[in-house]
């Protein structure tokens, strides 16, 4: 999505971490938190299989709703990341993984197929950003440690 | 967005209106959406020039509630369309066409640029769908009347 | 619930209208999003029914997402109301009358029955505070005009 | 809120840990969420302080999406509760509490001294849940135990 890698360069302060990584991060949520809302309609319109689908549906509810939210955390960069925003990309990665397992299930049903494919999808950008705040972090910890230990000798 | 379109096709019983502009007003929303939270917090971000663009936040802010709601509601397809749709839709383009106006105030800010352009285009995007959506009320009326009028002969 | 009470009267510049009013829709609204969210998912768990309950599980989906984007638009005062606020609402009045239509099909189902009932009483609520926002600009232009007249006496 | 009461007691299958906890913390979560948003609202509208406030305003707004979508989740009762909903209530005890520790450094401003203590409630309510949740589990797990036990005595 060129509209979101715009956005993101446009800032006066632009996130630290490598951008192209977080704008990937944000494309692949949006697209399955919409994919997740199609897949739960979409499973709602198979007649006579409502039933067995209902799992799926209110796992497709819930990814689309977390995938959402994270989106919405991950935009505001203007505050330095916090402990809330690992605890929502951990909920968001376990949503992506549960509503992938749901999905491929019913790989008959190609809505399904897709989004399970999706879900993994975005799950790997998580959790690809998360390791990248991760190392962002820890080369601050390590950077602060180093400039510690000079200024200490 | 591959996926959107993917998902759109993958139903047992898709859109009955043009498919290709249907998965184009939702990304265009979306793209809008992600967009306005990211312009918020560009705007709380620009140190001096806040105060001046608390307007820009609001509308901002409000405009990616509206569009989030309006691709939820675009995506539930398994009923036929009913009048929310149609004040939902008629909700988001007033959204677009104000927030597209505040951005377009302060030129200056980068992300304030991209974000009325954005806005605009899913103005349009979403007018589009709302005129298909007219047009195939319209036809189904057309062709009800026409069979009527057969049928009475 | 005190809690929005308490803090639209805290607020350094509290709402113009009537401010009991304005609590009690942003509680009929919230009420509203959380009984329709709660009958999606009891509707869901209607083993044998869930198909005769599409439209209205979707219904509910629906008027969820409106009014939680309406309670949003309607929290943010501190701009002054405009065009999107009015076109919001009519969408929210719009969606709650729907739903109660679709619930109050299947009285059967206590969670429908009680469901159809907080979307009247929200309807009803952000009918008042539509028209109280019509009164209001109604005395804003209505004094405007007689202090135009006066000056231009 | 007697709407939430009377939702979950009407379903044919309700939770099976307590129910009143269960209204509560539905409750609880609702009012966290609208007070979020009106504190970030009414933060914007201090005039000459606004800069100050955006750490405020920021980790409202997460707030207000994180509550939002926990509700979402914990309405959802008729599939059993899954890792995820744990992870999301971790999140939002988190959320909670940076919250309320944000809110906690403006006294002096009525609206975020206000939305600390709902912010605060909301926290406990969540925990007392997750709490209840572990115990139920473990219920199930001990006489899934004890019940192993015997038969295979």
């Amino acid at each position: 999505m060129i509209a979101i890698d715009a956005m993101l360069s446009s800032r006066i302060n632009p996130p630290e971490y490598h951008l192209q990584d977080y704008a990937e991060a944000l494309d692949a949520l949006i697209e399955c938190a919409a994919a997740c809302t199609l897949c739960a309609d979409a499973c709602l319109g198979e007649t006579g299989k409502v039933e067995q689908l209902r799992g799926c549906i209110t796992m497709n509810l819930d990814c689309a709703d977390v995938c959402a939210t994270t989106v919405r955390l991950l935009s505001r960069q203007t505050q330095p990341p916090n402990q809330l925003i690992h605890a929502q990309m951990h909920a968001c990665v376990v949503a992506c993984q549960l509503c992938a397992d749901q999905c491929a299930m019913h790989p008959m049903h190609k809505h399904c197929k897709i989004c399970a494919e999706i879900c993994h999808i975005c799950r790997a950008e998580i959790c690809h950003i998360c390791q990248e705040h991760c190392n962002f972090l820890l080369g601050t910890i390590t950077s602060a440690g180093i400039a510690e230990e000079k200024s200490s000798i």
